[in-house]
């Protein structure tokens, strides 16, 4: 039985994980980077299948994925001639590249209204099938709704302003849901808050579907998080933090952008207080643009603490990092759990699978926690709920 | 009620542990560095008193542990006045500062045999009445024995190359705890095997006494096994580690002799395989001297790994780090539950408190996790033990 | 004979300077950080002499330089006793403090005009009789006006928003020169185009006086500089250039807004191409405020580059220095260059000397060089000048 | 003209050197990494011609320079088949693999002494005519003579432990320039001390050839050295220097005997003392082998200094840095200067060249320079000498 999948935003994230997927399908990739690979679940990595792809970008648009990954990743890769058949659709925009050096266009440009634009999705989906939907598109401005009436006014009065894209494709999912009986998976890695938004999580709920987020969490925010953890559990009086990101792929030239970087600069610092128990003071966000360094980021995190007797220790950590593949990993997992989750009766939001796989963990309100206790937290629950088989 | 420590070896880690804690008492330091100090045990940091202190170092022996303090640290710590009333004792020397630029005689050498020293040093310590008996002597040569007898027969033959001093020292407490009907703790922070010899571990069950062990972890070690659970976690392949230390104690002064050397490489990289289950290619060890580091250790890691895709990832980590206050901050939570433990029944030995704090944990054969994980089983122990007041 | 110098700005390295030249004098501190401290000069170090003070933070006018000093480095320094004897003087303001957390007022405010505040600069330091004019305040916004007409047009006009307190400063002390026919050294460590603005060069080479700077080079710039140099040698091709820089200090505070900020990327940027011969992509900026690194930054930079058959290397240097005494070494031996300059009738501004000792060297349109290149270049003028003695 | 090169010893180094030429004659690579590219020399790197290939291992004897290379680098560099038509020879070993992985014979071993093999090789390069014989093996033990009739009686006696394989092919070309009246440039990369041996030195000079060593200069020892000159210029005390170096190729591997490493860590330390004036506690030298690390070596380095006002400041170096390419880059130069240094009638060895291209400079006794002087001392040097072309 397939994992049917939609990616909504199809860049270098989407582009990892088609290519990784059909590669490993083939037996030429071994599925480093897939935290559950070990274990068996219900679904196999082989039974995850492509079904859709979506993007506003002229460039993408109309294109295959295997085109839009040759020429993203061709250098470096060698991508399967199966994503031949599979097109880039256009989807809805609402400025979510707007500042950016893209051509866009959106689905409501297009209709006249993000409301048709949804109902053309719910429409498109009703034959693609999708068990699940992952958001992995460029990080975009974006505020919770809470209430569920707040939302749908947003629709309805087609209040472009107000509504991110996140927002409309999450939408679109529980409304395919609702009329179709299928549940579906909305998994967000972006750190638009859906699923800490209590208006998706209650539309979730209602229609038997379940949202994961947000924020996927990769990279230095994680390892952050364990090296908190670890400092921590010796009583070291943390005196600061400092954590600086650069690297040349499009969410970096997004995060240039204030309004974009204060989005991801939450989701980031929330785990230093979570974690320690105090703010220790500290400066962690997105730091700068740097073509050159491509997907490759470059993170420098400088750490001091004070130890026993009042001395004080110091450390510093540099890591050069594959963003994308790194977040198209995880989705590897977070298909398969998504859709079984559903199938288990599970819905809404699961904070167990949120607190290991996302930056920030739904639902509202929810507590970071290091890496390492969610890691653990997350293979008892996978277990119980019988998504890990015995 | 108190817990009486006596220190064998009056180096850094004795000199921070005993300046620290009458620090503490005065209230003038706040006990970071100590891991449990956030929680309320059985007994409070203020309840530890030092009661004996052993050295052979002829520029210590007949020494107060203030005058030793003072001259150690007393640039850059202020040295209670209290630890006047310390004088530092002749202890058993077997070669153990053999190789190194100190003048030492050992009791052994003035008493004409081991067994006369360990009778002698059992004499004393029946006067001392000591709780918890702490090895933080410089790193030696050690092998196990088993199997009691050869133990036995080593102290009888006057086997004084098969003997390290941690053994002679170790059978000394057996026999005053056997002896006087107290139970004792013996906390062994250096890289003998003790608690992971089965015939102390069989004596001191004997006894109703324990023995925690071996080898203290603090620096690079027990981070690396935290990163490297880290990176199991996401089933990301490593490729290899490398880690160097330089410092300028005499740890580090002594680790540039081969055989002691070996001792600690040994306890550094079961480390690997016990985390990532597979050994990956590592080069962990003691990596020189240089005097002007003093106690503060440079170190420096490299690790890098398959992800996602077939790509690759990469991490350095450096480190500023005062070795021996590290260290003393353990044994100020050891001690404590050193001495609870023997109250509560538990003898022989505690892998769950081993576990978190000693780089080779005993039992024999028991494997390493990482701290992270050590970290909850340990609190769950302790709670389920009483250690830990509710 | 005597080196007098006036301090504007008495924040950490004007402090840094008044409390090591007092030690230097007492006999109980080495003239390290003071790169010329081997080579004799005509003016020993002893030989300077701190006349004046100015602020405009009513933290500090009114207090004397020991009272500053002690708030202010009293807990890692002894300060001298002698810096009892000078005390703060209002100076001017011009917004150089605005937007930052201080209770400024200037004399212009205080007198109603810029050219009052002049005028009255003016004749306290015919009482003062300063040989040196060390600009050392926080950076602040401020653009060259490069014709004399302009500047004094700006002056009397009072136009304070084109006027920055910078070029106040230059102009007082030009003044001054030329009404008393002594020559004055104004030495500029901070961003602002002094040496660099013709119409200051211009201005100083009348008043037989001259102006040194722009932006005293420590930190990470000139290391970078000298980085650079190492990698363009051996024709290695940078791919790009990340370098972060984080503080704690009143300049990084000042930094966090943005049009300061801008002030010094330029001074830190031009290296780049001024010494690989292209423009290689890079960020080099400071890039924040963390409180409780205080005046000891840490620096993260990343470099990467093509090396021989097309393959790949990569260079990381991380750093922690002390910003404020490293420019306060500087200033010991500019102060001491700066007076024998006009001695051998050296007037305008010298190249060779803010090569070395500057960010970005006047006149306008020099280039940056490496530092080491500069350092032997300066060696070779200051002996021929006779300023270093046979 | 061409510039006539033969190869000694068929390592990483010499195939990065033969890929690398080729490549760039046929246009398919920019000469990065080789220092003077951008200079016009007498030759160009067109005109080098490798005529010659000598190796003892039998994996590579009576191989094609194709076949080897395509072994060694062709998963990551395309392999030129006109290095089809170059064959490995097999040359004097002397024991200079002993203790490695590789089965090895020399010619020694094939002719009964070493005398008769270095007639056969002189008699093989009097057809092959080289103009440059360079020395790339791997580090062997090696002491130097500096008495002829030394050398002379080594060969006579085959005093297979007195002498080395460099010196034997030191010896062999010295006898072949003199037989033909041909010069000859021997250039030494490799610890061994050729050009710091004076019987080696006044043997080239009474050959009218010339002598360029000892040990190419590149990854982290150069680096150093300009950074210890960067300190030196600020008259910072530097308190200590620790650097790491690790890798995976055979060089690496042969640095774990304790005799070869050695060898090298002499001719790293010596920069400390020549560069800052005092010689700086430190711990220069290779640290250890890790195979997966392949060519591409991992170097640590940690320095700490006093600067102004006793303040201390702290500097971390990490590389990654791809050993076998940097040297081969030296070597398109060496090789053009050295043949153009003896047309220009230098005979003996040359200081300014080996100062900036080697890390222990010849004739004996000289100093290490920072590699900045020492790179502007060269140019003056070349353009006197007309090798660089106005």
């Amino acid at each position: 039985m397939a994992v049917r999948v939609i990616l909504v935003g199809q860049g270098l994230v989407a582009t990892h994980f088609a290519v990784g997927i059909e590669r490993i399908k083939r037996g030429e990739l071994e599925p480093y980077g897939v935290p559950l690979a070990k274990y068996q679940l219900v679904y196999d990595i082989k039974d995850i299948e492509l079904v859709g792809s979506y993007d506003v970008d002229e460039e993408k648009v109309g294109k295959t994925v295997y085109e839009v990954a040759k020429k993203a990743v061709g250098d470096i890769l060698p991508v399967p001639e199966t994503l031949k058949s599979i097109t880039v659709r256009r989807g809805i925009h609402l400025g979510s590249l707007r500042g950016l050096p893209f051509k866009a266009k959106g689905l409501e440009d297009e209709l006249g209204s993000v409301r048709a634009a949804i109902e053309a999705l719910v429409e498109e989906w009703k034959k693609l099938q999708p068990d699940v939907v992952m958001i992995v598109a460029t990080t975009e401005p974006a505020k919770p709704f809470h209430k569920v009436e707040d939302l749908v006014k947003a629709v309805e009065r087609d209040d472009r302003d107000r509504l991110s894209a996140s927002h409309a494709y999450a939408y679109a999912a529980y409304l395919y849901a609702k009329d179709t009986g299928r549940s579906v998976a909305l998994v967000n890695v972006i750190p638009s808050p859906l699923a800490r938004d209590d208006a998706i999580v209650k539309l979730y709920e209602e229609a038997k579907s379940i949202v994961l987020g947000d924020d996927g969490a990769t990279g230095a925010t994680p390892l952050t998080a364990d090296l908190l953890e670890h400092l921590a559990e010796r009583n070291r009086y943390v005196h600061s933090i400092a954590q600086f990101n650069i690297g040349g792929n499009t969410d970096f030239l997004a995060l240039t952008i204030p309004e974009r970087n204060k989005m991801k600069e939450e989701t980031k610092s929330s785990i230093v207080k979570d974690i320690l128990g105090y703010d220790a003071p500290h400066f962690i966000k997105p730091t700068g643009y740097l073509e050159p360094l491509g997907d490759k980021k470059f993170v420098s995190m400088h750490i001091w603490w004070k130890t026993f007797n009042g001395l004080e220790d110091e450390l510093v950590v540099n890591m050069r990092i594959n963003d994308s593949p790194a977040l198209a990993g995880l989705l590897v997992d977070l298909a398969r759990i998504g859709k079984t989750l559903t199938e288990r009766g599970i819905y809404g939001t699961a904070y167990e699978v949120n607190a290991f796989y996302m930056k920030d963990p739904g639902p509202r309100g929810s507590k970071n926690m290091s890496r390492i206790r969610a890691y653990y937290a997350l293979i008892d629950y996978l277990k119980k709920t019988g998504i890990i088989r015995a």
